[in-house]
């Protein structure tokens, strides 16, 4: 018998090779999913199999380790000097088929492993990154052969690796001969897409790293991932250090317009704050900048522009215009980025004017373009990124919701921080607030509540509670459809409901001291403002779309993580639903990050998807008026929501209230 | 009549058109050169044609101003606001058919004009810069149809100028909107090479710059030229400043073996000369770095890695190996260099490891490559450069002559500056020298000759003389055919030929203070063994062609330029051929940096023809060491010099010379 027949498994991969052909080698002339960074010669280790033994009625072979070759001596060297493998792993590199087997290839063998994700993402990501690592033996110069060293290392490529035509980048010619000398004349060559020779290090070298990060107005939030494995490594985050500038996108973007000169202290600011948590991420993992070879960014609009050195002055008023609503692809070093010389920048594309690269890690992340149910993905933060459909089509456009529900622009608003009020519930009868700070697990009538936050005090209300304790005071009553505090409550209830000039407030807290936290008939307008825009945002897609109704909604960011889902439906934040189909999405933009970071062909999907999509401005849209103005009662003034009131009680209202506060102006967007 | 026909010189190509076509257009779909920025909007006035009036039986036509329309006041208006076309001259953009007409494209209207190249020069050089003008108007930006400004401009240069799936440079982001906007929706796009656009002006820019620079060992010059017409606008040069690591390459590569941190400083002292030259060729030229695009740079192998970043230690030692072998495309901005930001630069490709992109450029100016005599390519440095062959095929090696042709190493050896010996007889009976120095027209035997050098003085030797009063020497029997001071002269000539130590010296000059400038016997070996190993690389390169005779002989480079033909013969220099077909090819080097520059096609021919030519390391050649010491006499030890001793008189030899200095070691190769 000359000939063996090998089945790979999961694959189940078949063929019939020579007696004595390597393993690996077989798996490659099948296309099997198996790793390999040393190109057979048994010293990376990523190519471990294990032979499955027994009947294989199925394949028609009966496999057995005899029909593989005795343990080399190339794979005792590796158990010594390297790792020991696993009881019945191989390195396939260094197995030869003597008779039939069936062969299993384990998931850290395989290229392209499945990473499971979390809980609240949508799916596992396939690791196929854009950076990937070879080493090769090169051909020692030879004053008999003249040739340049790179042109006999991209001739190593291609002989070893099929890799031809590879550019390189300018900087590699610097190190390559040094590099060959060093690891006499074997060294790894770090590829990019098959395309380019970023770096080249003596010997073998078997990870580098790649940083995906998500550039907030308020946080900027770095994952280091190895591109390897796709493993999560660390995170890192820091506050934007544009914040100096201004808190808010707005008030940055009028920065820039009252200091032209401003815009590249803006972009300055951020690639120092991104070069910070570099460091960070490094330092944390023992790393060096160098190592790290690829960086994906997501980013608002405004964010996205800064830190491509763009003046975002464009986006602070109409038209609105993007200066590229495609993705970008740079190097680190152009953007003056602590990482290798050579490294990349992968920047996602922005949706449009206020629908950002942001939005687009969303779509990437919660894949509605794959979705059978009509869905509906919402990133609140000062403007609503708002993305409508399902496998048929999509719909985008901002709206503009203002920093309310971040906690500004309200009286007692917070940031969500130790002490800040982030739960409510209100007695219908009573009228009377309980409530939980950020800090303790205890609600206020519970008994240690007191002392358990002594240390933290009650010091406001956050994001969260803010939208809570208005759908409280509307489940209660206390506020009307149309959002007025019912001043004819302070009668029965004076502790609670108090004269504020011309209108009425809500105490939410008295502390001992007599010190009240409370919300406004202000701060109650604010919420409508911001949750109308969002909803008429909502409307017009769907009437885009020609849908009544979303099946699902999944509510991205800290905003969409921290809400409850019933009090927001209430407020009529978001569109009426079954309540089991809403839920947070988690980091969604983050995490579209990562998934561009660790498979390069997501970039193609979100490339595509977003050309896809239909950009809506709100700004032109004649009916958005309409809708919000709409959208400003609780839940809504004609939008019947039966899925919420099938489990939340309608409040009764007690009677008209008079509207004196008529702030139903459309605010600037940013 | 609907139809009219035209026909366009100096092409010839014809057509027949609707009545009404602008020829412009016309011209463009007959595939006729013919230039345009503006796009046919009658802003630039490169389109410019005149009307051939009379009957031309050739072609079948009548031709007559009559079958034009009148002029138009968007021509008018050219003429007022910008520069007065000549009388005859039209817009063609303008300019519409009305009936038969012959049209005449001037050559400053064509796109691909051809450039007179200088007498030294081959041919002329064909315009087809890489980098283009066009001029387009942009749809503006528009809340009803969202999308980046960029898709904007790539649109209007896919729908006026058919360029199709164009890259950009990442700084253009930066710009772009502002341009859009201070240019209202007008801008002009310089594309590089049909597939990239490097950047965006507001409204019409007519002109943007490149330079061509030959990075010397002692020299850097650089050539501005204008690439929408071709003209060298101006020239600037500079020092070297790597001087003060090292006169001579072989002592920098010394300097960096010795402070490997050196070779950075000698990167850096390169980019801060260029930058140096740049500023003044901007400054002599009033223009702006910022327009400058490209830059083309040749040099030899040294200098082309240290000016790319790379330490060239590599090269100070077998087996010579070069970084790259292949051209080198890169930003300007990743070298520091300092014009537009993402201006390009494009250095020509090392032959081989002593055959550098100075070289390359020799072959590119003089196309041995396209003759059909046997051409011999000498470039002489502290290496010669060698190239030998015709269109059949190509050899190059270098040898390492030193640097005795450049006057050092030779005891009264100098620079070529004022004072300096550059031209030398010496009769054969007295043995009397008659020189001329630099500076001055007079021999030393003319009147006057005195007073003319009294403020210059009688300083030393430079290279082109030494040439000289060695040849001379020998064609007076001053010295023998193995280059012998046949000191029994001295007894005749006493002021002449003078002891010094066991050898003896010629005296070419006595000033009045008794001081003198003499050739020692070590001066005439330093000779013999700079033109020895000249000599036998060539023989080498005919020996691997199989010629035993080369048809012609170009000298490139200032030494090239300086010596008299016959008398390098005398030394066997060079080899035996007729002496009219040897000529001096200029800075052939630096005029194959600006074919670079003006010709991108011209590009590719040298990437290929490198490729092909085999190159010969002349160190592993067996035979070189006895092809070197046959050189060693005068002319040569066997070869017999058929055509130089027919025009020039072989000196009778006065008998045997005892040589007592054998020199013949083999130099260090730098």
């Amino acid at each position: 018998m000359s000939t063996a027949k090998v089945v790979f498994l999961p694959s189940g991969r078949r063929g019939e090779f020579p007696i004595g052909t390597p393993l690996l080698q077989a798996a490659q002339k099948l296309g099997v999913d198996i790793d390999s960074i040393c190109g057979g010669r048994g010293l990376c280790g990523r190519c471990q199999i294990i032979c499955a033994e027994g009947s294989f009625p199925k394949h028609g072979i009966t496999s057995s380790l005899e029909h593989l070759n005795a343990f080399t001596a190339t794979e005792e060297r590796y158990n010594q000097e390297r790792k020991p493998m696993a009881a019945g792993r191989r390195l396939s590199c260094h197995t030869y088929l003597q008779g039939d087997v069936v062969i299993d290839v384990p998931p850290d063998s395989q290229v392209h492993k499945q990473l499971v994700r979390k809980a609240a993402e949508q799916r596992d990501i396939v690791l196929n990154p854009s950076v990937t690592l070879h080493y090769v033996e090169v051909t020692e110069a030879d004053m008999h052969d003249p040739k340049g060293d790179l042109q006999r290392l991209l001739d190593a490529l291609e002989f070893e690796w099929q890799l031809t035509g590879l550019s390189y980048e300018f900087n590699l010619l610097a190190n390559l001969q040094t590099a060959l000398r060093q690891g006499q004349w074997a060294v790894t060559a770090a590829v990019y897409q098959n395309k380019q020779i970023l770096a080249v290090w003596p010997g073998l070298r078997e990870t580098v790293y790649g940083v995906a990060i998500d550039v907030g107005s308020t946080t900027v939030a770095a994952h280091l991932c190895d591109l390897s494995t796709g493993a999560v490594l660390g995170s890192s985050s820091l506050m934007n250090p544009q914040i100096r500038f201004g808190e808010d996108l707005m008030s940055r973007v009028s920065y820039v317009m009252m200091h032209p000169e401003g815009a590249a202290a803006l972009t300055q600011a951020i690639h120092d704050g991104l070069n910070t948590v570099l460091g960070q991420l490094c330092q944390d993992q023992a790393i060096q900048r160098e190592e790290i070879l690829e960086l994906v960014l997501v980013g608002n609009p405004i964010m996205h522009h800064i830190f491509l050195g763009i003046n975002p002055i464009e986006l602070g008023g109409a038209p609105f215009a993007l200066a590229t609503d495609e993705s970008v692809k740079i190097k680190a070093s152009e953007m003056g980025l602590q990482i290798h010389p050579a490294g990349r920048v992968y920047v996602l594309p922005c949706i449009a004017g206020h629908v950002g690269a942001d939005a687009a890690g969303v779509v990437l992340a919660e894949e509605p373009q794959l979705q059978e149910e009509v869905t509906l993905l919402v990133d609140v933060g000062t403007n609503a990124e708002i993305v409508l459909g399902n496998r048929d089509q999509l719909f985008a456009c901002s709206s503009p919701t203002g920093p309310a529900f971040e906690g500004a622009q309200i009286s007692h608003g917070q940031r969500a921080a130790p002490g800040a009020i982030e739960r409510v519930r209100i007695d219908p009868l009573t009228k009377q607030a309980r409530f939980r700070v950020i800090g303790s697990e205890l609600w206020s009538d519970q008994a240690g509540f007191a002392e358990a936050v002594a240390g933290l005090g009650v010091n406001g209300i956050c994001g969260s509670g803010i939208i809570e304790v208005i759908a409280e005071m509307y489940l209660a009553a206390v506020i009307s459809t149309d959002g007025v505090i019912d001043g004819r409550l302070a009668e029965q209830y004076p502790e609670l409901i108090i004269p504020n000039g011309r209108t009425w407030s809500y105490v939410v807290y008295r502390d001992s001291a007599g010190q009240m936290i409370t919300v406004t008939q202000n701060d109650v307008r604010q919420i409508q403002l911001a949750k109308a825009a969002l909803y008429a945002g909502v409307r017009l897609l769907m009437d885009k779309m020609q849908v009544q109704q979303v099946e699902r909604i999944r509510l991205a960011g800290a905003f969409g993580s921290h809400i409850d889902v019933k009090h927001a439906m209430v407020l009529g934040l978001i569109p009426d639903c079954p309540l089991d189909k809403v839920s947070s999405a988690g980091n969604a933009a983050g995490t579209g990050a990562r998934i561009a970071l660790l498979n390069q062909e997501a970039r193609g999907v979100i490339e595509t998807v977003v050309r896809q999509i239909t950009k809506i401005e709100t700004a032109v849209e004649p009916k958005f008026q309409e809708y919000f103005v709409e959208a400003m009662a609780f839940p809504h003034k004609t939008d019947p929501f039966p899925h919420l009131f099938a489990v939340v009680e309608k409040p009764t209202q007690s009677g008209a209230i008079v509207d004196d506060s008529s702030q139903r102006r459309r605010r600037r967007r940013v």
